[in-house]
């Protein structure tokens, strides 16, 4: 079979993350290394939207240092779309996707996205299989969330990550300056790997956050006012993680319950970020019911995965690496697969490396937080995590300190 | 008259910012080199309060390095209050106040903080006066939100405009990929100083913010939807910026209107910051009347004053010497008066200077965004603040950059 070559395009696919450009730009690096083969390379603007409405601009026509600039950018580049590719309403009918494809003559696809992305890929590939159509199919992984099957970490999570941290240092000292309790409402629909990043903020015990509660564990309303009355007690003040996806003890989300409007997207989830609602429902009920004077909220928002002052570096190098591995595997002998990133074992420290997968491993299923690293009460990280964790964050944290605290007598 | 000598104590008031540590820092480290007059140094926990309580630390017992160390942290080092030292209730008497100062013979009283803590040092050097008790007082100026008389700006404010620009920039980028409108909330009672600072974030005309709103204009919800409505229509998106301090037509606080609960802390003034209320009453009535489909709003919160990850190495700069300029004055001939920076005129560049004021100067009154600054409709800042703040955000602000949109055929 003579080698495949031809068109390529890329999306960016779902929420940016602080990273996302990384991947592109290594996608498109790699590419040039390999003009023979991938002749073309086109950039579909907002996701897979770009492919209907055949609009692509030419990324073999990018100034390198340019490039260079666009990796360090937060956003997607390329701008993204939240339609999924599908049958449902609002969502792009695969069969359309693919005759874009092969009217285009597009023999590589490349996708940068969480784990529906990996699935609308994988259909696209079977319809072009079933028409006989050669393409080869990669999925670059993306998500703040972390929580794709078959990866150690995703890219986007560690500079997530990192800002949480960040954030959480901050406003532990904070609260320690004015005191009360404080609520923090983290990103994380379904997995709680991004408000267990807070944990990297305690020093140690007394230091913020007080208590972390994840989606993987149910929560009553009784037992948070319970535990925020016993820290409060134990520290004379409580700083709280909170995932936007934490649920009540029958399942259903906090944020549903309470939330006064039901925006829905094409993934028929509801939304949970870009409010505050569920941050000022947790600091209602502590200020109502327990009558502590000074209760905050705040909910991180969107600087999780967009803030421009900061990233990290470990992550943006592994974002960029994992865009390249998928162009290097698609001039390779392989027809279509997903770019992983798992954790070397028996090294000392902390190094990755890249793998590949098939399309159906990555797809549909997430990955939720690992049960070990979760404390046995349910409100809290073990400190495993921190081993796990750390290396994601990059270099260059901040130190703090306090003062000695010798008392004048 | 001899010169003065003895105790010096110092105290942090209010809400902290990221640099307020250097101050204190900045302080502590002058003061070492003048022990043969200030004969020891204490530091008072929770603000005014730790002067009641009796609660000091021994600052001239630090370790020097661990110092630098503390310097660089954000929050109070010695914690703070928000307790204002007057005879309004939860205040604290200023005749008890000087009371201790009198006992325990303080000859040296530094107090960091805004205008109020200016107005309060005032209040309680005139108590020491009419009792005959010679004690110098002298304030270092801190507060984000730049509203301090006599200064060009204030320690505190540089940090924390920086932060507000970097989320913009990244904010800005992430509106871009997913479109739609994002409305952010910005900390600032009074003066739309640190609002202001969003405009830093905006490249060229199109990118975000593309409305800024502060309180120094009257704004009407008619008014902000169809600057919504205008600004969606002409760039595809809009990304918004609005101080928590905006009031409507009858100059009463949108925040206060729509409060489903209004904690009033000693200041008596209703909680702004802490809620996600404002930012959520807004986003609802762009998604309701305009009938935008992703509609999102994020309260910046604490993070402005408080993000670990990033700070401005000039503030940092401006706020130890600040602290360092306090002490140096009070080992001179001066008795009291209020640490100001000016920017120094005629060279090329930007510098600053230090000066001193009565306290009279700073206290009681504040200075609001000047009108230079604010766009004519009153929904946007002027090019001519990027001359003004520019300078204050640092070195080494994120650069972003685009795709050359070279469309495919």
């Amino acid at each position: 079979m003579a080698k495949l070559k031809g068109r390529g395009a890329i999306a960016q696919s779902g929420g940016p993350t602080r990273v996302i450009n990384h991947s592109l730009v290594g996608a498109i690096l790699e590419a040039y290394n390999h003009e023979d083969t991938i002749t073309e390379l086109w950039g579909s603007l907002q996701g897979p939207e770009g492919f209907i409405n055949q609009e692509f601009i030419d990324l073999y026509k990018q100034d390198r240092v340019n490039l260079l600039r666009v990796a360090r950018t937060p956003g997607a580049a390329l701008s993204s779309s939240r339609k999924k590719i599908g049958n449902g309403e609002k969502q792009i009918p695969p069969e359309q996707f693919a005759e874009v494809l092969m009217k285009k003559q597009i023999r590589f696809f490349f996708y940068i996205g969480g784990g529906d992305s990996a699935d609308n890929a994988l259909t696209v590939k079977k319809i072009c299989q079933d028409n006989k159509y050669d393409i080869k199919v990669f999925h670059i992984p993306k998500t703040i969330d972390n929580d794709l099957l078959e990866n150690d970490h995703t890219p986007g999570y560690g500079s997530a990550a990192r800002f949480v941290t960040s954030a959480f240092i901050g406003d532990d000292r904070d609260n320690f300056s004015l005191r009360g309790v404080k609520i923090n409402v983290i990103m994380g629909r379904n997995a709680g790997w991004l408000t267990a990043a807070s944990y990297l903020a305690r020093k140690q015990e007394g230091y913020a956050p007080h208590l972390i509660y994840v989606p993987e564990r149910s929560l009553t309303l009784d037992k948070f006012l319970s535990d925020v009355e016993s820290a409060y007690k134990k520290f004379g003040r409580a700083v709280v993680a909170v995932s936007e996806g934490i649920r009540d003890a029958d399942g259903v989300l906090w944020a549903k319950k309470i939330a006064e409007v039901e925006e829905t997207d094409s993934h028929n989830n509801i939304q949970l970020s870009g409010t505050g609602t569920l941050g000022d429902f947790l600091a209602n009920n502590v200020r109502a019911i327990l009558k502590i004077s000074r209760v905050r909220a705040d909910t991180l928002g969107y600087l999780q995965r967009s803030y421009a002052g900061d990233y990290s570096d470990q992550d943006a190098k592994e974002a960029g690496d994992a865009g390249r591995e998928a162009v290097k595997l698609a001039v390779s002998d392989m027809q279509s697969g997903s770019v992983t990133i798992r954790r070397k074992e028996d090294v000392i420290g902390y190094d990755y490396e890249l793998g590949v997968v098939p399309l159906e491993n990555v797809a549909r299923e997430i990955r939720p937080l690992e049960a070990k690293y979760i404390s046995e009460e349910g409100n809290d990280i073990k400190p495993e995590f921190d081993d796990y964790a750390r290396p994601l964050l990059g270099k260059g944290m901040p130190e703090i300190a306090i003062l000695d605290m010798i008392m004048v007598k």
